[in-house]
């Protein structure tokens, strides 16, 4: 399983190989901020490759568009996207029959979510809640002991009201839900949870946590050795126990109760076939150490995150998350929790052109969406869960890997 | 932080929303596995939407070279790729000073990672080495009872050479490492481990473990009461254990020394205050249950995954691993390693128009790339470290979000 | 590594052996629930064993003072105590030089926390702080849906002060100090924690909290489809992530530091070589997935908590935490944290004779010890963290286990 | 739930209570390796404590037999036996019906495994099978960098005969199973693995891995910057998801089929009740970041442990792993599995007095039974999990703790 670095007979040519090299340096490092055709057809013209495939003239022509989501712009990637739906979704927030735009590269991936979508549609659409929103900062503080750290806790404890009114201070739509404090020994951090309206709220909760310390610190009779906006512990973009347990970003759960009949027809399946491969399933997690225990959250997650203008990198923190499924009278039941959903309507990438586009697909772009958003990404998860577990349960999952992907090449 | 779901009062409005809806069922489910103009107009002049921002003139005229990585296709999206770069990288396999292309919506991204790149350029480079490389699909097959299950592992462990015989034969490009059983009770986890070429190998791994399963169980003298080709062990797109033990896919460590004039000019931050943010970031990462401790991998693969073809839902799985940092005479020591790189520089989404250009921009376009490419996205993410970890430390993290994000809005 | 269950070949032998048998019956069951001379002497009578060591003329004399702690007794197991000490722990609760009661079999523990003491007692001593309290219980409900889930949730919220007096009415020491609810669509989980005096309070929070689930189901407007008083989630005699993150049963971190001259000559290495030796520590602790990062606190806790009456079972849950070291000024900083401390100076086991006059020997006997004692547990953990870190550092662990362990043999 | 530390005004006060004292130090430290009457009767007369209960007649006669197993003997403490069977196990090792010794001062406990006993050898006794075995140690090795590291790796896989061979030499029982390399950049683990025949081991591993080391550097052409004979890579009485996924010590599943009526009559609750829990009881385990899924093996191991002389810190380690439950035809299927046990029938403790005559009740003291030793572990564990999980689905789980426990006093 080991090893490409060779035997020992090998180790010095690995060794120069591997080591600093001092070759003339390459022209100075510097960030370009303006988008605009101008800068990327500079930045061709000095080199040798054929700007075509990315920097092509729709992209030149709009560049300018992306100019606040990016730097050093050389054009655009195009992925494809395809539709899923009518996902029938009865959400506290989230109300009708959604397209679902998904944007992947990988094969089957979209006819397995759209089989799973039509199941929940014709099983009267998946219920759908927001359970609980709050996004994290965790500014870490360092102190000399562990009593000027109690000293600390203390303090801030004592004055959460206007550490609140500081950080909301930077913030139209944030709101402080809670600062918890966490001590090891000499050095504490504070768990400074918001919610954060309809963005997803990273750089929103960053900016208040700052102010929030900024105004600790003012007046705090302990002055810490040294203290970070960011300790690394609220987990942000990193799957984490913290976040299964106590959620990062917003929490929403969705389920179903499919009837014995449609997974029959529709999945050629059985309700005691698919219980059988739940039970191997949670079994697999729990052994191999998974947080939570779920088929391919990231699947769903990645492909709508990608074409609605999220940050595809959160999906490392929301593809966890937990599936379950029972057998509920003659029907089968199964429900996906996923704490750590970091989805916005506004602010991101959700505002460029063909992003907000996929957004209005859904009538959930702009102010007051989020919430809703979330439900559907939720229940967007739940169709994938239901596809995949019927197709690994079925033995199918090979051939449909095989006839979509190699198949067709 | 809880509970959006109202009090007791609107229970029954609540219960209402969440019901199932007997509406009139939508149009029947299909599967459109042509990806073309055509197709792709009628979808759109069904909807009121405007295909504008999805299926331009650009993305019609092309759709049919979507049509083995997508059904249902409606368009495609487009996200603004910036230029990191040169990124010196002495690799085993990735030798040179390559532009790297990053697909992203975040502000400020683009830029950090550039500050990271020119850091570790200026260093003399990367040293990036391939550790191991190994997918593993992991049938589970469950059996009457453990003596059953004992009998299975042993005829397994007794046939390796005509199981490994049964998979290759799928594959010109695959081949098995190693056949490792575990054992809970009556059910059994065969862990199949390959290696894939130059392809990422998902599908790969999957059609050849079928044929291995089909090979054993026709001969073995006990038959399971059901098997699955994938029994949620493999850790296949789940941050895991597993996966940070044993590897998943392809490990790579990266590595560099920088001196500690570069970091005071070009990270405005001393090594002894990177080693205070260092400590802080390990314990914050143990402290709040994260799977190794980083601080943010998720974000330059993600941003590398879309902008190269590569499968997005991976980052779930590959941003795991272990960042670390150590004075080392008078500079600081850094490196990376990242046990579960999903790349492929063949198959995949890496033949797409925009995606290939991306790839040739590195010159590691086609067969014979792959190892080359997981080192230049090990090195890629050193630069993110040195460069978020140097903000955190200098207390620019939040300066510098305000002012490449919020403030240029 | 696998697999004694033998070949193929050996399948039916195997499956004979495991099968059930239906041999006659043995004698029907009975739980003996006093404690006496006659029952312990007749029970003796019906085998051939000998029970001179076991049913020892002092234990039939003194059996019916275990009659409250045990069933079925038979007699007494004899476990050699040593003394460590004296540990000098300056704490927010425990305040003296302490002489340290140790049951073990190991050979070469007590030497080495002897060591560990000494090296504390001379630096001045541990300062060692109770950081929080709460033992937890977790009950379950299962709804029929996330909607009922729901209500129940707002329902608990709207009434925390009567189910507060509720369960408070069954205890005259434990306190409820907070319901949070964790919801997995349609089952709800209140984690309910509780200061629990000077118990350990593992049955106090059992009663308090079925009266609190009882005053609760009374009254709600929904009822589960059914509901446990434990539902696995407080992570009692399991290490968790929720016991590293929440917390549970006391919390105490004790630190030290050891003067570079004191390292030297009675650790027989220096800083430097334990600042490696930390390092390389904790990244096994994180590459291997442990819950948080130490060498041994299970020696310790497991020794103390044998010897002064606690519940050894909770060495389980209590030997997680955090060890740390950093240069500070010329000598070397060391500190322990550990979350999950399940003692106390009353109930349990904490009253039989050699329990008794083992806490009597620290002066933490009876009502108002119990933070202190976890203070002492804690500093006897630094202790052992100390020695043994600084054995591994030095190259004398093998050594000393050799000489003191084998060597004696 | 936090912070014992006060609030501001009171810090001056708590950092005074915190720092180092330095009043005179009390006596030289200094290690009493023999343990006698002499030696033991000194201490107590320097103390006003009473010796009677720990220093007591029969200990003082025998005081001599512990000298191997302690030092700085001042005693014993005593901890009640109960005697839990007859416990059918028909196992690979241990065949019949066993009285097993568990010495806990925890009320109810032993009552509960009675209870469960009974049910297992009234369904014909439990199934259980060691599957693995192979006790780890994990030295760690730094060098200079990746290459460096990748040349040691190399030259240990081309050496591992030689290197059995050192190890071997160190041992008449212990056996090397396999050498497998573990690398983080410039760091190496190496995971010894090693059968310890019918020790549980741990100190014979250290002492063969040392040898093993030793050769290894002798004559390797690369000189790591240090190394240490343990890297807590091994997860040596810590819980770990690496002993989950690879074993530690013995790995032994058990499990038993129980008909429907034994359930209802012995322990008055339905297989659909105990189904109804084992689903609530896998989620809390999984939700709450534990390792595996259990109920209470802790309370099973620590009492067994500490009869029969095992290191009782081991329980740490040992008490993981997963059950589950079934419908399997008209009966419950239970399994447990634990992959950590680490039980000898010779060494530690084996040979003291009292837990030696606990070994022999069981006819499982000395060599050949460490294997059927575990095998009974197991079952024990097994009977644990059917009562306990059978008192939480019924609802007697609280009346049972109120009636053994706190009626009594």
């Amino acid at each position: 399983m080991l090893a490409r670095l060779g035997g020992a007979a090998e180790a010095d040519a690995v060794r120069r190989r591997l080591a600093p090299r001092s070759d003339p340096l390459p022209p100075r490092f510097r960030v370009e901020r303006r988008a605009d055709r101008k800068a990327i057809e500079a930045w061709w013209q000095e080199r040798e490759s054929d700007p075509a495939a990315i920097a092509d003239p729709a992209t030149l022509d709009t560049a300018s568009l992306y100019g606040a989501n990016i730097e050093n712009m050389i054009g655009t990637v195009k992925l494809p996207v395809g539709a899923v739906g009518p996902l029938r979704v009865n959400g506290l927030h989230a109300q009708g029959d959604f397209t679902v735009p998904m944007a992947t590269t990988e094969a089957a991936l979209v006819a397995s979510y759209a089989r799973g979508a039509d199941v929940i549609t014709r099983s009267g659409g998946a219920s759908a809640a927001l359970l609980a929103d709050g996004v994290v900062r965790s500014p870490a503080f360092v102190f000399a002991d562990i009593g000027e750290a109690g000293t600390f806790v203390a303090w801030a404890a004592e004055r959460t009201e206007a550490l609140r009114a500081a950080a909301e201070a930077t913030t139209r739509h944030g709101k402080l839900e809670s600062i918890e404090p966490f001590i090891d020994n000499d050095v504490v951090f504070l768990v400074c949870r918001y919610t954060t309206g309809d963005a997803a709220g990273q750089n929103m909760v960053t900016i208040a946590t700052e102010a929030l310390c900024r105004a600790l610190l003012e007046t705090c009779p302990v002055t810490p050795r040294c203290w970070f906006i960011e300790g690394n512990f609220s987990g942000d973009k990193k799957a984490s126990y913290l976040g299964l347990i106590t959620g990062r970003g917003r929490k929403v759960s969705a389920s179903v109760i499919i009837p014995e009949a449609l997974i029959e027809r529709r999945l050629h399946v059985t309700i005691e076939r698919m219980l059988d491969y739940a039970r191997v399933a949670q079994l697999g997690a729990m052994l191999s150490g998974q947080i939570g225990a779920q088929g391919h959250y990231a699947n769903a997650l990645a492909a709508f995150y990608i074409a609605t203008g999220q940050d595809a990198a959160c999906v490392a923190e929301s593809a966890t998350g937990l599936t379950r499924m029972e057998r509920r009278g003659d029907g089968l039941f199964m429900s996906v929790t996923l704490p750590n959903l970091l989805v916005g309507s506004v602010g991101g990438g959700t505002g460029l052109p063909s992003q907000r586009a996929a957004l209005e697909l859904m009538g959930l772009a702009g102010a007051g969406k989020a919430s809703a958003l979330a439900e559907v990404a939720a229940s967007l998860c739940l169709a994938g869960e239901i596809s995949i577990m019927a197709a690994l349960a079925a033995g199918d999952f090979t051939r449909a890997h095989h006839s979509l992907a190699r198949g067709r090449r």
